[in-house]
């Protein structure tokens, strides 16, 4: 059992650091001498995942294969008439292969975020001495240079892998983007173990230190004493930073698989015309250039020196690089496409210009803008939602969760009708690939979008180690500042999240019908709104089974914790160490075993009702779990991160409004920490989950449409 | 002031009766001597309603006199091709005459329901004296005179119009049943405000009673000394009563709207045989008798006499009435229906035989039981999801609610399937008739579920005048264990209501659809998938609404509690009056003020899109609210049933485990009744009222699509 709990000596570079420091100030160093580093889950987890990803690609081998009968004699192809294309068999082959490469890249992409993360939050801890201004532009650094791995890793191996394939498949451009897609598949298939286990990992952690620490015992957030307080750090880490970091590449790698293969059964594909076809992945490194330049505004131009400048300064992160990536978008449209083209329509060619491409970039673009900014107001406590959520803490509880509640409802709105504008637009302009491109358009400034999250976290743990090793109030306050700003952050990445996720799991949709050779899906057939309806509930089944994971893996922490308090003498007196590795090994059990159901559930449905029901049904219920998924994920993230800023709003004190309300321990503080604990499971696990089944199912259909278009529909059709 | 806040002696019969009675016992009856009426609340709303009803009214005549720029002239027939038809402006005369009247049997519906419980409440009160199933039959026989009132006003007014209209219509058929559907319209904007009003007056003053009474003050439910009592109790009767009244009775009109209107332009209507489209009125009076046969087992045949007995004999309804209204079903269809006929089936005409048409009855009628077991397996603390949302009470209120919202998110995956299988089948066998016949077949046993739904909040009242006027604790232990059986048959009432509003809805889509002369709606169009997100957005708009509605008008109650509990002297001690009539104000003018915002958006919304943006987008926008809206009505009305359930298991105390966690006022107990209170706006103000939203805004689609055909899509199309 010792080596699965995954019990080491952490010896990394960053607690080397805190040991120095912490041995500096000779407070409390002994509480760091078993530190379970959040890389030893990672590895237990990863085996798990490799397990999954071999059976997995044994099933996308057989299945696909099987299209013509595992035959190895050349197909005609099924778009350019007249032509021979590769095999079936083949295709299975090279989307396996991609399915893996997709798979590892995406797990190497977790797992660096993960480790620069760690690196970061000991250096921000350190830094947060000499002043606001140097904490930040540490935290705000290892964000970005996370991000740009992040970007730069996926978009190399994508480019890489396409040139390799290509050796083999020469002028069959359909076999070869149709092969990539696994690229996607791999990628979102880790991203949901990853977003799942890590979810449920750190909010059991959290839920169970917060009851029994906060609201029980009454001792401050990431005391020592708490026997769940290292479980919770190595939370924020697998959690929020490897967690968000695979969802985005997964996003990145499916919205680029899918604008790949409608170009490549377009005119790009016909003319061979390779400069046009990669143009996704042009917008995807200029975007690395923009962000790199507005990075350098946060940290060089205008240096962020007080607490007042954190928000303004990330705020204006978002703002420079939109503007920046949309002159960079006309410039790289302008280059890289013809002046005239064609774009598969379902079934139609329709004719595109190359500005209608611009400005489906343009609206993915200022669309995640818009959601960015809304997801700001409903979620900081700058603004009246979030201060009318603390004021209903005067009454208790109850009425804190209504309006927490109401809240998270409300929030969908504007990004919801961004969304559907955004879809209109570039649906009209250039069907399927126009939606592929907004996509991209907002995915484009992902690794400031990273930065600004990834942030957070950072923020979050430098805090923990400052706590534990007990430094200074005031550089506690300092890193507190930060995290409050973080929460924020930390939001409007999951704004970004989950908007990017829906146009992207509706491109995927369009090229799974498209390669399904569906033209029409009408909702005016019991199939498809059958499966809608269908579709439309799994958002909720998905939710109950991680919601209630996060439950129960909480109540045992809570025993446990509960349990070491009483029986371990002098441990609330600070003069015993508590036993942190039981409680890592609740939240590390708990998450493997738990994130298996909702895994299953995603991976299987779209199998099951694309083998059993056909196209039109699975079609029906990619449609539904969207429509659905999308409005549960935003309510959720926002719900949870409002009811975090109101506890932070009335801990802070700082207006009279805040005071009145106040302080910690005050009737209202506690109602507001209830509120924050319920938040925690619907913003860091279900809520952010969600996006990885609207894509993962959609991009699934993807891959295996040829099999589902040859032999689906056993009982239906 | 005084007559706007609509205090008056209140000298009905029933609660004379209570005076006598509590004379007899001679205790604390002054408290009685100054009670609002349920129905003067009513009375104020009413005078709001009829001004909205009075302006709609001159909208729909505006809008559909419009189609034919108002020309007298006969026009040629939309779907008998050779014939004339009526003007248009005859149809928006006679659709104008027949929302009025459904506007008017709606609210006389919902009156009259009113009026009948309160006069059931104390009646029961008399009858708990001897014993428990006298006070039972008492309680669920009110509710059946209830049941079947409302079923039979609707059927027979209905059947009057299509009469009267037709000596205007002779053999025009198609504009006569045209014109009928104003009756669903009328019938479902009332239940609008009924639900929506309701809900939020009962809850405004429910959740603001608990929360300074139960929590801070630590005295009992419905105890005459919290000022708020009095406006909880009226709100039972307008919310739970006359809400759920208007709407069922307006998805009873819907659907026999949708299916008259798809049988009039079927073979039916061609052939002019009269029975055959009056199929659907038929299917109704046959589930009338069924009902009046199925109420005698409960009442007569196997007489309840234990608590212990109360739960089953209400399950036992269910079951009996859906299997005799199987047979009933049976005969009817081969009755009234020719052996072979055709369908109108989106611009085709679909070959149906009448066995095709008994199935559709059949798995509306079975589907509707799965669900109300499925309900009662999720709210009952007879079954483990319930109890294991008690035990999460032992961590605090923060892990019950989390398991709450999870198992509200778990309820729904049974009753969506079933939904989505009734669909497919029916819409597979008859097309939209199908939808709307096995619409009506879940409804035919109506007046069941009426009867069971509206004994819950008739025993609850009960149990309150109890203890208001000081009687015994063991006719309150009697009433008790009456209403506790109740929460749960009022959840199944919710999901019987969410279930039929959703197939009414999707039949009232389909009959839009045809009515405006369009043949596919194809997801893979930009205007169709725009309109599904933004549609998927309402509920959640909506919902956001409501529950902040509650919430601040809770906010404004508890501090009026407070404020009387700390300013009037010997209060506490039961020694003064508090003042009901200012938290009855509270209520009324927060449910006045704040059904118009909700209101507005549900009733503008289809308008809106359908005139800018055409029926393409509306058609998506109908898609979307019902396969979101759906989901989130029923998980919200089963977690808030979950919750009160939970926390009446840890109060009654029954089992070892349940005793573990009492007793009342325990750590346990206490965030029991957070949850309670959380659930309260969710289970009875934005669950339900999502069932008039997508229903309403199908109907409103349907009534104006002549209109969007002819002049919809200003700016898109």
């Amino acid at each position: 059992y010792f080596s699965r709990s995954c019990i080491v000596c952490y010896t990394s570079h960053s607690l080397k650091l805190v040991y120095l420091f912490s041995n500096e100030y000779n407070q409390q160093s002994f509480h760091l001498k078993f530190v379970i580093g959040a890389n030893s889950f990672l590895f237990t987890q990863y085996k798990y995942l490799a397990a999954f990803t071999v059976i997995f690609a044994v099933v996308i081998f057989l299945f696909l294969g099987s299209v013509h009968r595992f035959s190895t004699a050349s197909q005609p192809c099924q778009y350019t008439k007249g032509k021979t294309c590769k095999p079936a068999l083949a295709n299975a082959v090279f989307t396996t292969m991609a399915f893996l490469l997709g798979a590892v890249t995406s797990v190497v992409s977790g797992f660096l975020g993960m480790r620069i993360a760690t690196f970061a939050n000991a250096r921000t801890t350190l830094e947060a001495r000499r002043g606001i201004g140097a904490a930040f532009a540490t935290a705000f650094r290892s964000g970005a240079v996370m991000g740009f791995l992040l970007s730069s890793l996926g978009l190399l191996v994508l480019y890489v892998a396409i040139k390799l394939f290509g050796l083999y498949y020469h002028d069959d451009w359909e076999g070869l983007y149709e092969s990539i897609t696994g690229y996607g598949l791999g990628g979102s298939s880790m991203a949901l173990f990853g977003r799942v286990g890590g979810g449920i990992y750190t909010k059991a952690a959290d839920v169970g230190a917060d009851l029994v620490g906060k609201v029980e015992r009454n001792i401050p957030e990431d005391d020592p004493r708490n026997p769940a307080v290292i479980a919770d750090n190595v939370g924020d880490n697998v959690g929020d930073i490897a967690g968000m970091g695979s969802d985005l590449f997964g996003s990145y790698a499916e919205s680029t698989c899918a604008a790949l293969f409608v170009a490549s059964i377009s005119s790009f594909g016909a003319d061979h015309d390779f400069a046009a076809v990669c143009y996704p992945l042009l917008i995807s490194s200029a975007g690395l250039v923009v962000c790199l330049v507005t990075t350098l505004f946060a940290t060089d131009f205008f240096k962020v020196k007080t607490v007042r400048g954190v928000a303004p300064a990330l705020k204006l992160q978002l703002i420079i690089s939109t503007a920046l990536m949309t002159v960079a978008a006309l410039v790289v449209t302008f280059a890289a496409l013809p002046a005239k083209f064609t774009m598969f329509d379902f079934g139609e060619q329709k004719q595109v210009k190359n500005w209608h491409v611009f400005f489906c970039v343009a609206i993915g673009l200022w669309a995640g803008l818009a959601i960015g900014f809304t997801t700001e107001y409903f979620t900081s406590n700058a603004y009246s939602p979030v201060r009318d959520v603390a004021d209903s803490c005067r009454t208790g509880a109850a009425t804190n969760v209504i309006f927490g509640l109401a809240l998270g409802y409300k929030s969908v709105i504007v990004p919801l009708l961004a969304i559907a504008l955004s879809i209109y637009v570039s649906f009209t302009l250039a069907s399927i690939y126009g939606i592929a491109i907004a996509a991209l358009g907002m995915l484009s400034t992902v690794a400031t979008g990273l930065a600004i999250d990834a942030y957070g976290p950072i923020s979050d743990n430098a805090g923990g180690i400052a706590e534990m090793a007990g430094m200074s109030r005031r550089i506690r306050q300092r890193t507190d500042a930060l995290d409050a700003a973080g929460n924020t952050t930390a939001a409007i990445g999951k704004g970004f999240a989950i908007g990017s996720a829906a146009l992207v799991s509706l491109a995927l949709f369009g090229a799974f019908v498209s390669r399904a050779g569906v033209t029409v899906i009408n909702v005016l057939s019991p199939k498809v709104f059958a499966g809608m309806l269908a579709g439309g509930m799994l958002p909720y089944w998905f939710s109950a089974m991680t919601m209630k994971s996060v439950g129960s893996a909480a109540l045992k922490m809570v025993e446990e914790v509960r349990r070491q308090f009483s029986t371990i003498p002098g441990l609330m007196e600070g003069r015993a160490t508590p036993d942190y590795a039981s409680c890592v090994r609740i939240s590390t059990d708990a998450s493997l075993r738990e994130m298996m159901p909702p895994g299953a559930l995603v991976l299987l449905a779209p199998l099951v009702v694309g083998t059993f029901f056909g196209v039109h049904t699975l079609a029906g219920l990619l449609a539904g779990a969207l429509v659905s998924g999308v409005q549960v994920a935003i309510s959720a993230s926002n719900s949870g991160g409002a009811w975090d800023n109101a506890k932070k709003y009335i801990e802070a004190g700082a207006s009279e409004h805040a005071k009145s309300l106040g302080p910690k321990g005050s009737e209202a503080h506690m109602a507001a920490v209830i509120g924050d604990t319920i938040g925690d499971p619907l913003k860091d696990t279900s809520g952010p989950s969600l996006n990885i089944l609207i894509k993962l199912m959609a991009v699934e259909s993807l891959v295996f449409a040829p099999f589902f278009a040859a032999h689906g529909g056993l009982i239906v059709n």
